[in-house]
């Protein structure tokens, strides 16, 4: 199932964490604060996981990790430029 | 059709400019850099078009507009707390 996650992390370090935790699991960054990608069922299950027990003594953290039909995809519209970011999630 | 807007906008006032916009149109703030609501087809053209207008001179933006299913919106996971904003986007 292709995955959206957005986050919001106040922490600059948990959020890098966070980055690199999605990247790791084969999750592609779209934005700062957005990856994207295909995982099985039980792979949403365990990165879902993951990202709790990483985030589990911030008290200043939202994440929504949102199942996408590939029409959602397809039809999503981007305006504006493409960014590329390195690990740390500054622009190139 | 449901309607997540992503962005990823350097610009302060620029941003602030976005997410009043979106405010404006009916979406309801999830994150910083998130909005989400009901819109018609013809209201997400116009949405689209207007976003198009408020970055034009810009070169450090990124908006991303994806229909959702209701589906997606459903099953979505929410890790962490819910954030409340002000209009500058800042943490109340």
């Amino acid at each position: 199932m292709l995955t959206l996650v957005i986050y919001d992390i106040t922490d600059d370090e948990l959020r890098g964490r966070v980055a690199g935790f999605l990247k790791s699991k084969g999750l592609k960054r779209i934005q700062k604060s957005a990856f994207i990608g295909e995982l099985a069922d039980g792979d949403r299950a365990s990165v879902e996981a993951g990202l709790r027990l990483l985030v589990r003594n911030s008290d200043r953290v939202n994440i929504q990790v949102f199942p996408l039909t590939p029409a959602s995809y397809n039809r999503r519209s981007v305006i504006g430029v493409e960014y590329r970011y390195d690990d740390e999630g500054y622009l190139l």
